[in-house]
């Protein structure tokens, strides 16, 4: 199966099934004769790196990270330049991002600033990655003051989404994925959130048509999105539904204890609980959205020890503002989310001291 | 005076006149409101900050790094983001580079990745700024193995040349710009050059209406090549002419005691000789180049101590390679160039022998 992403002057296929990492013929020309660089981990690399070496030869140039969100850094993009430019690797390079957000993100990141930007493929090995991070072009490494705070946008040459991959994918991994999965229904396709209702049982068992449909469903609406809007000047805003919210809750656990996913989650929850005390949705709608998150196996409520106020200033501390004002990803309808400044601070409060009880 | 940039996706201006630093109105509307950062050198900010203060305010803030090459490294951008983020600076932050070429190119990267991406307004005080690196969103800071190997492509909002700014300009740094104002005539505009031919020494008395007629047609001219080709797949390959050899002459200086401009100057020379001895132009035309160059001050024969061998072996180096053989920038006809790899190896290492005759 075959997504396309159309970006204006980027055009490239998210190729999405089994067996594809091993597939010579998916990779760009350079890469197949031997022009090409794989980033990838510890964790990823005695699963997967065979099938790369397999379809572009086993005298590829490596670089293998230590697994974890705190390398995904300045000083490992500096380790990285360094290797590539030590080997004199020249402009007509591709790399090779094996794994999954973090080595995508870092490598994707390398790709668009090594002489300028070279070719990238994405080889998503995470269901989160699969849904998101891998189409797009949003690439970055942390700072000590923030995530995501140095990066670029840089769009893939191609994905390789090899469902292969799911298969050794721990199940908390696998449901901080299927987070964002809910997330496309969501913001945008109710159809899609319903189908998800009657689907949930079969996609937490990876179920291979159930897997494809959800993973096809939600490139497609990603690679929409970013086609309209790929420097997020407006629409593309709305994939952060639930990441304002989530973001304080990564936040205030120092992005430890809880993935990303789970963060979202909860984020999505709070995000309806919002838009229903404005008298945008209904209680069941509500209702509907922690159901189907809780079904998931995914948190429905904040952690403990984070009080509202608290909460309130770390979701300023977010980047995705305007002239100082904190904008959130709302809903008008389930299914149909909004990006908005225009809510009521009084009921944002309520929302959160309904969540932060302890 | 205004030239416009066209590049798809991105439009904007390059002020040309006097006393446009001060202009508030020339600013975009964020930094007119507060929302700006700016990043000068040492040299620089005695001389002008207080204009950009008297357009945008004495509360901006500023990072002042020390002059000179060496200071265009990841260590320094590191600096200056971390300033950047400790400051809690937004992504409607305008950076307000205000500086030569390593200003504007360190600052023009920290643009392109702070937050993914930022507004940017260039301000180069230096002619060689003014004429090339401001213009077309190349950025870069250098490595230990390679000047410019990390960099970006991000386009300025506006470019604000103010002639003003050359009054303060060292005479040496003043015809090393005038380098590549020559370099604008050779490589495709032969009216120009024959204009600079006779417009010389008022050029290097920094006559008011000649200086103004040189920046003008020399910004036009790239601005053509780059809304033509803004990632250098084509046509904007022909800016580097000379730069290949001058590169070498650079890397075996160390980057020291030669400028950049004179460095393309000799470069530019070499390159009129190897298209001769290929028959393409006359050895009149070769004349004429080296007595253009001359006239400007500039150097047409490169430093000693540099052998042809060593020399051939530092061009191999540098990173304008397709498939490991080095393209050159060389001569159909003066005033029109080409970028080739289709020139005799034998005839190339005459011209270098002829050189490097030491």
């Amino acid at each position: 199966m075959r997504v396309d992403v159309d970006i204006p002057g980027k055009h490239y296929p998210i190729h999405l099934g089994r067996n594809l990492i091993a597939n010579a013929q998916l990779y760009p020309e350079g890469a197949r004769n031997g022009r090409a660089f794989v980033i990838t981990n510890d964790t990823v690399a005695p699963l997967y790196l065979n099938q790369v070496q397999a379809a572009l030869g086993d005298q590829l140039p490596v670089h293998v990270m230590p697994d974890g969100e705190r390398f995904k850094s300045m000083e490992q993009l500096s380790a990285v330049l360094d290797k590539m430019l030590a080997l004199k690797l020249g402009r007509d390079t591709t790399i090779i991002a094996l794994g999954g957000g973090v080595v995508g993100d870092l490598a994707g990141f390398a790709a668009a600033v090594y002489q300028r930007g070279i070719p990238l493929v994405q080889i998503p090995t995470t269901l989160l990655s699969q849904v998101d991070s891998s189409v797009g072009g949003k690439t970055a490494v942390n700072h000590p003051l923030g995530k995501n705070m140095i990066g670029a946008f840089h769009q893939p040459d191609c994905v390789l989404t090899d469902l292969n991959t799911l298969d050794t994918l721990p199940a908390r991994e696998f449901k901080a994925g299927v987070a964002e999965v809910i997330k496309y229904g969501l913001l945008g396709d109710i159809d899609f959130f319903t189908w998800l209702e009657s689907h949930m049982e079969a996609l937490l068992a990876r179920d291979g048509e159930t897997l494809s449909h959800a993973i096809a469903t939600s490139c497609r609406h990603k690679a929409q999105v970013v086609s309209a809007d790929e420097k997020e000047k407006g629409q593309r805003a709305l994939l952060n539904l639930g990441h304002t919210f989530g973001h304080a809750i990564e936040a205030h656990l120092e992005y430890r204890d809880w993935l990303h996913g789970e963060a979202v989650a909860t984020g999505m929850c709070m995000a309806a609980e919002l838009s229903q005390r404005h008298g945008w949705i209904s209680r069941a709608d509500c209702q509907r959205v922690d159901a189907l998150i809780s079904k998931a196996g995914l948190p429905t409520a904040v952690p403990s020890g984070l009080s509202a106020e608290r909460m309130r200033a770390l979701m300023q501390g977010d980047k995705k503002t305007a002239a100082g004002r904190v904008r959130l990803v709302l809903f008008r309808a389930l299914g149909d989310a909004l990006l908005s400044a225009d809510y009521d601070d009084a009921l944002l409060m309520q929302t959160l001291q309904h969540y932060c009880r302890d």
